[in-house]
């Protein structure tokens, strides 16, 4: 069962990605480390103890649709309940609102264990948190007045509702029709699909943020305003009125996250017998929808990559520990005598835990290094989150790009990094990780849905490529490798026999990053968008493969203190010996495999 | 729905894995090419159009245990029996018994397809024929006279009894116990778990070949004798008799493969009232049974390669249709024209087929060369082994040899293919591919077993490494390296523009394959066993990597007759500029990996 890695959590959040020299200098106010700490042992806490075991009882049972009403997994409500007491729904919500305004990089971090525990639980709150700050960001003082309160609190959840069946990566293409009411209000008409939680019993009420067009609208993107509508009409006072015109259809049958109810929502349809149409409140101005819509995604694609660390640290502990329990064969140097009860009859020789072969320690290393990695991009995301919202000027516009540049590749990588190291553990448990009962296997269907949402990999690819690294004019992306060769710089001075060949495949990885970063600006300057697109993916992987060498190594400098045979630096010396080595293929990839590609176009026709 | 790719598997056959000159000089006696293309294209028939559209319901519904019995999916015990009444069992079974004795080549061929339509479905005559090859090799006359006819024909299916929960990898463990029987049988009791196909309602009888011990055996692999345990005992004349003491338990609830019932077998139970003791039959020697079990598996690895290599052909079809038919976002370059009811309202640029983006055509194309890569491989092993059938004295070794080096690479290279391609298959499809309703879910679940069973991709890696590299003294490995280098030579010699940078990048390939093999023949010459294990999987993978380049580049040789544009030719030069750029980095884990992995141990401990 899931231990929330508490002490890791916070090391990576002080040492790697900066909340310590934050804290330090007082920029969060009087909060302190200590706070910090208690904070993240008593999430760690909840997150094992009483979210864990439903969310595996939750897998197997799922949620159902019965009578138009969702029903969500046995027990999943009182959690539900349990969990908003402990005033985790606020965490970093606004102070006017009742939450504690806390920095951003602790909601990740306890999103991360929310996630660990059941990430199909976690995404009732996660897409809460993104309306909550759409609606602090775009609303009126009346909706925000209204709605925030309970939602920051988490009486209340929302959801955000952009995928039609013609509009996913492409939302431009939306037909949700919203029409002007006499009163102010909208009254929406619509079919939503993939909507999660979208519909459920776990709260009063669920306030539904929708992408709708009015008639008069523009084409595409510029013609689509943001409208809360929520299931029950909220009257002046706060109290819950009449069900508004909106139902769940159907919810869907999935490969993961069962526990979460995907529905089809349908707006307008006249189903409870008042004039139909749903009402709706205008978010932000008409037709300016989409950049509201924009605040919701951007934190959402930073949770999702959460969601990647959360299951690879949850498929990693899994399999470390039925590595060392399972036994069979017999590794070489393996005598037993270490152990009790190992002696086999007939004098045949001890069988060893699995965890001495080297294949499956490597398997468990490269789940390992890929999880603290992972995890180090997303909280240093979070962290250039926080920074741009606590300083000013230049100072914010720097951090704020950072963060913009950042957020691709945490969502990218830790999602990738999510389903990879899910596989692996499925292999470490060999034939029985392949038996539901066992519970590898929920992270693998679980882990898969991840670097699609939010927009997929691939369109966080194009967003690096052609939005993040333009910023500054390059400036902002060649600032930030500029700072990674320092990390290896200092790895290289530290003279610590333990990192092994660490700076010298650091500094040839940073290097292949620059000359492909250099190329894709360069051939996007040259106006050849297309080569540039074809190598985006590579060039995310090489990116997030070369932020996971120099941050491991940055904490690895950090606690060498203990001594070279500290555990962060052997393990970022098999990372930057192991899996390092592909950063010159990813670079030949981007910089040399446009051409066939597109030659190889004619293979598909 | 899959259609079975008959003419891609003929043209792979026939000009890649040596099927053509073998038919040409008569290997196989009067066997013509066109009784081949009669066999392939009558078999995707029925796979097409009889098995495909039976997997994907049986993926729902799955393999039930009621009251002791197991009941397979609706229609499939019809299907099973149309299949064999199509003679496709006995495909290359031995004539004295009913069988065909078509070539290895053939028989894998079919698998493909089978497996490709439903894999769950294909494991039953899978297991069948791995019992009918024991049998046939390793059997009294007597054991041969009243079982092969049966088996071959289909009426009655076979199973492998190896697993028991202390006893996977290392089956040396087992405690499944044989008694000696006044009349010359054994009597079985013991339990064995993960029992494929172990009971079901498609088959009037089910022979088990079971792994047990006698009491006075030697301990380890030493002491295992191999036994017959029918389910029904079958009297003189072939009529079935009583009821064996053997029952299934219960069966597994799996991740994937849900129609394939996954059973927990109980010999000598006493549960049918007569005395206990399941009756057995010793296949071989006493004491030899394992010598029998590796022919049953050597041949079941190459099937399960064959699995990956049908999850890959049938995802990669699946995704290719999807991105021709889904539209989403104005691909650059696209106008619409070609395409009509493509245009927008109002003036919005026309949505282009997905397939136009750069990064959904890198997907696909790395899905195409993944699954016709492990194809060639897989079909490779198979001529081997057709070979060292047909030939004899030197000629016979070699080709034995061929095919025991082929067969880890061939399993391992083809499954996690597999897995990487089904998986991309989700991506293609987006959300939808989330949705079990879709069908790209049931891919990459079924797909992840085959990594794990018949010997985990790590244990191949360790069989390659230790026991195949060193036949011949490495001459075996290195006539092979020497093949793969006249490909390359015929590449560059073939001046062909549309093969781009192969003939460079192969040659690279093949260096580091040739580099990292020397290094692992000398590490274990030198005595250090546990490096070179520590490299076992990255070489694996190093191999399985240079073969597809070098066999996608021998089909572009025979086929660039057509022309530069050749499909062929374009999608080897893709792979050869974008897949195999990861060869460099194998190879330096492989070489230099080891020391890290030792260090990095304490991480895990």
């Amino acid at each position: 069962m899931y231990k929330a890695p508490v002490a890791e959590i916070a090391f990576t959040l002080n040492h790697v990605a900066g909340l310590g020299d934050a804290l330090e200098i007082g920029r969060f106010g009087d909060l302190s480390g200590d706070l910090v700490d208690a904070i993240l042992e008593e999430a760690g806490r909840f997150a094992s103890e009483e979210m864990a075991p439903l969310g595996e009882t939750g897998d197997k049972q799922g949620a159902r649709l019965i009578d138009g009403a969702v029903k969500t997994p046995d027990g999943w409500p009182e959690l539900y309940r349990h969990w908003r007491e402990g005033g985790w729904n606020g965490l970093t919500a606004p102070e006017a609102f009742g939450g504690q305004n806390l920095p951003h990089m602790l909601g990740v971090a306890a999103l991360e264990m929310w996630n660990s525990a059941s990430m199909a639980f976690a995404l009732a709150p996660t897409l809460t948190m993104g309306a909550i700050e759409a609606l602090a960001a775009h609303g009126s003082e009346a909706l925000k007045a209204t709605y925030l309160e309970k939602m920051v609190s988490g009486e209340w959840t929302g959801t955000m509702n952009l995928t039609e069946p013609q509009a996913g990566s492409d939302v431009g293409a939306l037909k949700t029709r919203a029409e002007r009411a006499a009163d102010g209000s909208y009254r929406i008409f619509g079919q939503k699909i993939f909507i999660t939680w979208g519909e459920h019993d776990a709260a009063d009420n669920i306030i539904h943020l929708v992408l709708a067009r009015l008639s008069d609208a523009p084409a595409g993107n510029r013609g689509i305003s943001l409208f809360l509508v929520p299931k029950f009409l909220v009257g002046e006072d706060g109290s819950l009125g009449e069900r508004n015109d909106l139902f769940c259809h159907s919810i869907e049958h999935k490969l993961g996250i069962h526990g979460s109810p995907t529905c089809t929502m349908i707006y307008g349809d006249g189903k409870f017998g008042a004039e139909a149409g749903a009402v709706g409140f205008l978010v932000g101005e008409e037709n300016k929808g989409l950049a509201c819509m924009f605040t919701m995604m951007n934190n959402a694609r930073l949770a999702v990559g959460m969601q990647g660390v959360a299951i690879a640290e949850a498929a990693t502990q899994k399999a470390i520990a039925y590595a060392n329990d399972r036994t069979q064969g017999t590794a070489l140097g393996w005598s037993g005598a270490d152990r009790r009860g190992m002696q086999q009859p007939n004098g045949r020789p001890a069988m060893s835990p699995i965890i001495g072969h080297p294949d499956v320690a490597r398997m468990l290393l490269t789940m390992k290094a890929l999880t603290q990695g992972s995890r180090a991009i997303c909280y240093a995301c979070a962290h250039a989150i926080d920074m741009a919202h606590h300083l000013e000027g230049d100072e914010a516009r720097h951090w704020s790009e950072r963060a913009a540049l950042l957020t691709p590749i945490a969502k990218s990588f830790a999602t990738d990094a999510g389903v990879d190291v899910a596989s692996l553990g499925i292999q470490v448990h060999g034939g029985m990780g392949f038996i539901e009962e066992t519970g590898a296997a929920r992270y693998f269907r679980d882990a898969r849905i991840a670097p699609i949402y939010e927009g997929t990999n691939g369109i966080q690819a194009i967003d690096l490529v052609t939005r993040k690294l333009p910023l500054s004019e390059g400036g902002q992306v060649r600032g930030f490798i500029a700072e990674l060769k320092e990390i290896a710089e200092k790895v290289e001075a530290s003279n610590l026999a333990g990192f092994g060949e660490t700076a010298p495949r650091l500094r040839t990885a940073i290097a292949d990053l620059e000359q492909a970063t250099d190329w894709l600006l360069e051939t996007q300057a040259a106006g050849k968008a297309a080569e540039a697109l074809a190598g985006a993916t590579p060039y995310q992987r090489l990116f997030g493969l070369v932020l996971t060498g120099a941050y491991l190594a940055k904490g690895g400098l950090v606690s060498a203190e203990d001594g070279e045979g500290d555990k962060r630096v052997l393990l970022c010396r098999f990372a930057a010996e192991n899996l390092l080595a592909e950063t010159t293929a990813l670079k030949d990839r981007v910089t040399a495999g446009a051409a066939s590609l597109e030659a190889a176009r004619a293979v598909l026709a």
